[in-house]
């Protein structure tokens, strides 16, 4: 299959939603440009992307779920613009651009963040009232998922101990606290959110659990390896910015090579939890393998 | 009625119900330990308080919607965390402690207030998962209010307009939005919620509405007033230091006088609006008249 034209229509179509969903600005003007400059700044959709392909892989029709699955968009990006700011990471450029904050100022950076993250709860839970398609039991029940996913459990968990842990010496341990909990959380969510929607059975969301995890991690590992190796005007960071402010990385503990071998393993692992599926988990796989061919 | 000890008995409930659901400190323990210093700083928890007042006056029994009304207090904590913060209010008390971000750094406070922004949506979720009492649907639309008056059209909307009118002159219809968005929304919203569990009629819904309306304006009135009036001591911030910012405040625009007339008729608005309510109502209404003889 042509995964780069399924990412492309994919995205189009969470694209379109959040573009439609902000289309009335919101008061004060500033606060609004500041959450459309993020949201719009180039992002891939890869949460929102896996929800629909986990929804498609259970025969669902993506476009009936959309909103939940830009739901998930809006956590991410609230993440990015908390993660940049000078207390966090320290961040002046995302993807090529000015950082949410180097435009428009620490405080509204803050607030554009809380805006995303308040208004995902919202979107969730607003099919709820206007129509009854999908249960409010199942509803609740990604409510409930995905904030665990985001909150203390998972990723600020998973933040806070990665900025715990700079200028320490990395252990193995920490390292895959930080990774399961930073980034493998929302995206397993995230695939689980399609499947869970879609009403399929506990065996099969057990399966989208593991693919979730695997290729979560692994799409972390990637990020860590991007960092030593690609260049700025690709990933849209500084070049080995990880490595000069001594975070805890994959390449940093076990050496690039090794690194490169344990993403390999993991998108193995993830596609082989998915062999009951029939040919509509085909995006799924083919995710799996894009994700550590990826430049960026 | 003896509203001291109402609220007395009221905030132990939420206390309690706080202190056991933090009980099991989560990783990193600096994150725990940040979260539950600013949960435990001595918060009067009027927020919970009114949502369980509404809820009884209602015919409820407090105690049964503990768990709901103590997510407003997660909400109400974090937007304190975040509006200290250097990038906005940059406070270094908060009831007389030393504000989050001093004690814990301001990379850490962004978490603690982001960790509660999204345990607050874990908690209202949670109930549903495990028991029936209350109706699904309900649970969802709660969810879904508090959401909206959380976020860009409720309180960080409020916060946005407060950061980008700091020294600018004062205009009636800027306060206005600044203190109904960024004060009175979530109060207003923590007596719906009592409401809507209780699942009391439209018509009740809708008077508990301009009651939440009136007491939340009324409340952040006096809030300025005491800013100006009241000592470090009790109010547990430097005395004047809305003025030394020039915040837009009500004093400011209308002077003390004007100001403490507008609470009073806005209490008298409030208590007004009860008056289908019988006896159970008479805490709500003690609250509005506690809300502007307080001195912090």
């Amino acid at each position: 299959m042509d995964i780069k034209f399924y990412l492309k229509e994919k995205k189009y179509l969470v694209d379109r939603f959040l573009e439609s969903y902000f289309a009335n600005p919101i008061n004060p003007k500033t606060l609004n440009d500041s959450i459309v400059y993020s949201l719009s700044a180039g992002g891939k959709r890869i949460r929102p992307i896996l929800c629909l392909a986990a929804y498609e892989a259970c025969g669902g029709k993506a476009e009936d779920i959309v909103s939940y699955a830009s739901a998930l968009e809006l956590i991410h990006t609230y993440s990015l613009i908390h993660d940049d700011l000078p207390a966090m990471d320290d961040d002046d450029l995302r993807r090529g651009k000015p950082t949410n904050h180097k435009v428009f100022g620490e405080g509204m950076a803050i607030l554009a963040g809380d805006a995303l993250l308040t208004e995902a709860f919202y979107l969730l839970s607003s099919e709820s009232q206007s129509s009854n398609r999908m249960p409010q039991s199942v509803i609740l029940k990604v409510i409930h998922e995905i904030s665990r996913a985001s909150g203390m459990h998972g990723m600020v968990g998973g933040q806070a101990q990665d900025l715990l842990s700079e200028n320490v010496e990395p252990d193995a341990e920490t390292l895959t606290f930080v990774h399961n909990h930073k980034t493998a959380a929302l995206i397993t969510v995230s695939v689980r959110t399609g499947g869970m929607l879609s009403g399929c059975s506990e065996n099969a969301l057990y399966l989208l659990t593991k693919y979730g995890a695997n290729i979560g991690l692994a799409f972390q590992i990637v990020d860590d390896i991007l960092d030593v190796e690609g260049e700025t005007e690709v990933i849209g960071k500084p070049k080995g910015s990880d490595e000069e402010k001594k975070k805890l990385t994959y390449p940093r503990l076990y050496g690039l090579e090794k690194s490169r071998e344990r993403a390999g393993e993991l998108v193995e692992h993830a596609i082989g939890s998915l062999a009951d599926f029939d040919e509509r988990a085909e995006p799924l796989r083919a995710i799996a393998r894009y994700l550590i061919e990826r430049k960026e």
